[in-house]
């Protein structure tokens, strides 16, 4: 009998069947170690959220998602309510409307050489290949489409919920945008000039000086705000970036107006970034404690794994398992169709923070 | 004899002198393996850069670089003209802020409680620590500040400028954002939003409504149009991020207005990212070749290095031999600070691309 | 229609459906883009090394994969013949010999105290707990098991083949040691001095000066000539480290003496490492093609995981699908229960190459 | 006044100045954050070694380091008595004597065709070239070597001061064997059957089968009884591998037999790897208290950086600043010329454990 207390519970070697479900797998990776073990504690987490009714669960996205194939996965995420807010990259989105648009990503290679996919205007994203003429003609698509708008500031949420919708009407497509607007389901997008969707934005400006306002305060404003209306708030994160920051920030803000604001109750994050060299991407969850991003008793996991292996495993099983949870989650009380955001019947102001 | 053509140039062992200076330490690892050659290799192409006289360099700022004590090499950079634009998170310039006005960083440990920091009000940033009452203090002056400010759209470079400048007149104190606003330097943030600067611009907009208006599109067209008015451009990236990605987005924007515009011609980035996870933040300087916004002859290396360990060795040896060639650069031709960036006298428009 | 051939078969979106099997999972992967790719390519590569059938198929086993979990996992893969040769690290085997023999490893955490863990003498592998007391009461018993053994010299492979043997006899437990007694299939540890396996062994020493003696040399020249007497060879690595290069050595001594002989025709390898650090865990299999070490036409991939999120899934789907084919490769032709390795009733010099 | 017993000690941000000395960079990096702040840390730690006199201090080799340019650095440390012990893979030891016999590694490109390479038969390292046949050479000159030794069996340890004795004689070259065999330093190579060494070794035998017998567990109790001999141990790991184990399992084994033995008492490690995915070379130091590796009260610390950029700027700091510190050591302790090695005139066995 081991006598220390730190000796409990054993590790149970992962012993292998044929015909194990993906539920299965991670129910039994959580009883091995290192990332396997996270991965099945993180899939673990994310059935607790969709248990956990009052709960928004933010879903950040960076890295190349929907270039490496992943926007079915997050627009079903989006549309059976695993999450409830997005909060995203412009270039995941921008690549979700390039397909959505009928355009396609190719397998390719990161071994090619690159001068000569420069000549025959071939964009490379790793082991991905795309065609830069027709990003082209994306761009120039989201200035015609920025051009329609009345012009006025909006909220990156507002903008990208317009957008999905003209992408419904004009595509019918899944992906990413059209579960979005689907749904009315927010999607923030923090650092939209920074992605080619602002290139197209920035377009549409320079053919009438008055258009393609876009209002990021009122992103601030306005995801604090959701965060102090919901009862708990949850973050599942993939790949760090500014959504990561972003989605913790709003913790932080509410917190300066409500007090009573506690941090996320849930948190998992799936990245490849480390902590010892200071970026906020590879920062843990222990740190975000510190600030009171997360809760000092939160349910709280990192996998360091690739998303594009890590995510498809976990969306396939919560499509099981999870379903009856997000089922009994019920109708979302969030609409994001609007110029504000609503809640539960309630506008959400862009201007002011609630107190 | 070895009789490959691949077998020219032999490696020397690096060969340890007592007195080394860091530019003879540099040289030295040109000839050597690996990471070594790579932070050669970056100082003599960052020398070439200060060499060519019309050339715009980019300096781009992701990770906690600031607060991990490089805000006073990035200042001294810009106060050099080792670079001619800064483009950063908003972390980097709200942890300056902090130290110009006197907050200080502090060091600590990654193994500390983190809830028991949380208690104390005490922030971390993985081996760093700093008052998050100070934290607050600083939003409340950015709030006061920004409410200064004649009520209309800001380019987050016209913004910078102006925080600066405030900057400076009350503290007298070294740092980036001075070092800019002292010389007319110019710096973008594009993911401002996702920043403690823009919760403090957000508080602005909640005592006043009309207050506050970022134009993060203008950013997009000003970039874009002072890369077309440059004579060629350069680009040192710190740590990938969003200021990687807009600094190669200004040139394929430029490209599609004047499509003489070529690829940066010189191009040094210093990450841990990867490529093969497939984020932009690790994608090698080849990719970014594809796509055109490096050039497929310009002189690049990536240092895969944490930027505290590499940075302060590199402008070290620069601030020597550097010097000579930062000097016949000659005055700055941009101009940051009006509501127009001004080069070589002439407004660039950020309403609207150059043809 | 694209113009370049660059962009000829698209990147398919993962869709998720519920009830999709792991090697449903793993070929949806495939067409997808980054990691996830080249997991669903790893898992068709190794299908079509079972279908090869008078290839050996070496196993390089680095990392804590033992008393990470994956103890069962391998001995699956040897009993089932989804790999011919086993190249492990002393620790995997010296972990795998624990559990077999009763012992545990616990759930742990690597954010405890270490001093505590010290004072409780409680061993930390990052998130694994075990205990030191029973670490060392295995030692114990490995050198009265080398007592048991005649006083010669003893190949790794010969000597590990005994070691299995009496923990077959002794406890009748699953694991790798016992999976390749009882299946003869050969397991060489190059490094095992460099473990606490050889810890035992020198234990031994200390009673009778003239036992334990582990004549590493043989193992290079019988693997070498394992893989001369071979048809072809594959190799699967698990995390690098001296299996890895272990592996590969047998290929380049081996084409020294029988210059007919070509690098692995299949590669497939799991790895954390990266390669421009220049370590040969982390190597590319396009540098192996330098040395010969994989054939230049070779099928290959790299998986950039942890070990213990792609081994399970990798081996649960071929449980399945790889079963057919691991049945058709019939019984192995190598025996490795005798002082000299037998191939097809030949025995496999470890004294002298084959020419 | 900050409040928290956390916020102690300010960062002080690195002020750049023409004409620091490599020493005074260090001592800045430490008031800095992140991987900086260790590198300075780590240079403080390896200079309080070289003042603790009865030390013996250890240095881990790992990672392709002479290849990589660095076997002159390594020369000098162990010439200047910066450390007293090396033990390394074989890989560093092989290519060391490749140059030493006037073969080169050559400056290449991780980018170039490798099936070209291998027709051309040059060897990659990452972004380094060899010839093959050079290689085939030393191969040959190494079983030649080993010819002339007596048929017996020989730990790594004096197998290799022997090698080191013919290299010197034979090209009177600088460079890790040689300065080892000047000094009498032990080397150690407990993988050496992982290496191209021990293919020139087996190909000795191949000649005369009695011949090359290396007896790694000899390896294994000398180690220990070094430590056992010792006043004190220190480790400095570069690259982790098998050296970093070994110099632990060193520690470990000491204590089995003398219970009194502590850990390290000064730990220094400069790796690349991470420690979530379990694996050794990235295990943290705490994690090496846990076993009684480290003193639980050791000043210790890990960079995690490239060796080829961290390691000459360290010991072109302590060419200056330690040199001193290393005279005051005096003569070496330590004999490793004989069967025996010897410690203050006194043999340390390597048939029995010191108790």
């Amino acid at each position: 009998m081991p006598r220390s207390r730190f000796l409990q519970t054993p590790v149970e070697p992962f012993r292998v069947e044929p015909g194990l479900a993906p539920e299965e797998i991670l129910a039994r990776l959580e009883r091995i170690s290192f990332q396997g073990r996270n991965l099945g504690v993180a899939y673990r987490v994310w059935r607790r959220m969709l248990a956990d009714r009052d709960l928004t669960i933010f879903l950040g996205a960076a890295g190349a998602l929907s270039a490496g194939g992943l926007r079915l996965v997050i627009a079903h995420a989006i549309a059976n309510r695993y999450v409830d807010c997005l909060v995203s990259t412009g270039a995941n989105l921008y690549h979700d409307l390039h397909e959505a648009r009928g355009g396609r990503h190719y397998i390719g290679s990161p071994r090619v050489n690159d001068a000569t996919l420069q000549e025959e205007r071939v964009d490379r994203v790793y082991d991905t290949f795309a065609s830069e003429e027709e990003f082209v003609e994306n761009d120039n698509w989201i200035a015609e489409f920025t051009l329609t708008l009345e012009p006025r500031p909006y909220s990156s949420r507002e903008y990208l919920f317009r957008l999905g919708e003209r992408l419904w009407e004009e595509t019918g497509a899944d992906g990413i945008l059209t579960a979005a607007y689907r749904g009315a389901a927010p999607i923030y997008c923090p650092a939209i000039a920074d992605s080619s969707i602002c290139m197209g934005i920035a377009q549409a400006r320079h053919i009438r000086a008055d258009a393609a306002h876009i209002d990021v305060v009122a992103d601030v404003i306005e995801s604090s705000n959701l965060v102090i209306a919901s009862g708990g708030t949850a973050s599942v994160v993939l790949g760090g970036g500014t959504p990561k920051n972003f989605i913790n920030q709003a913790i932080v803000e509410a917190e300066y107006y409500a007090p009573q604001i506690d941090g996320h109750r849930y948190a998992v994050q799936i990245v490849t970034d480390v902590p010892h060299f200071g970026g906020a991407s590879g920062s843990t969850l222990d740190e975000a404690q510190s600030w009171g991003k997360v809760s000092t008793d939160a349910a709280q996991v990192t996998v360091h794994a690739d998303v594009t292996v890590a995510l498809p495993l976990l969306v396939s099983a919560l499509a099981r398992t999870g379903a009856e949870g997000a089922q009994a989650r019920g109708a979302s009380r969030i609409d994001a169709s609007g110029r504000d955001l609503v809640i539960d019947g309630r506008p959400v102001p862009h201007q002011q923070f609630e107190e």
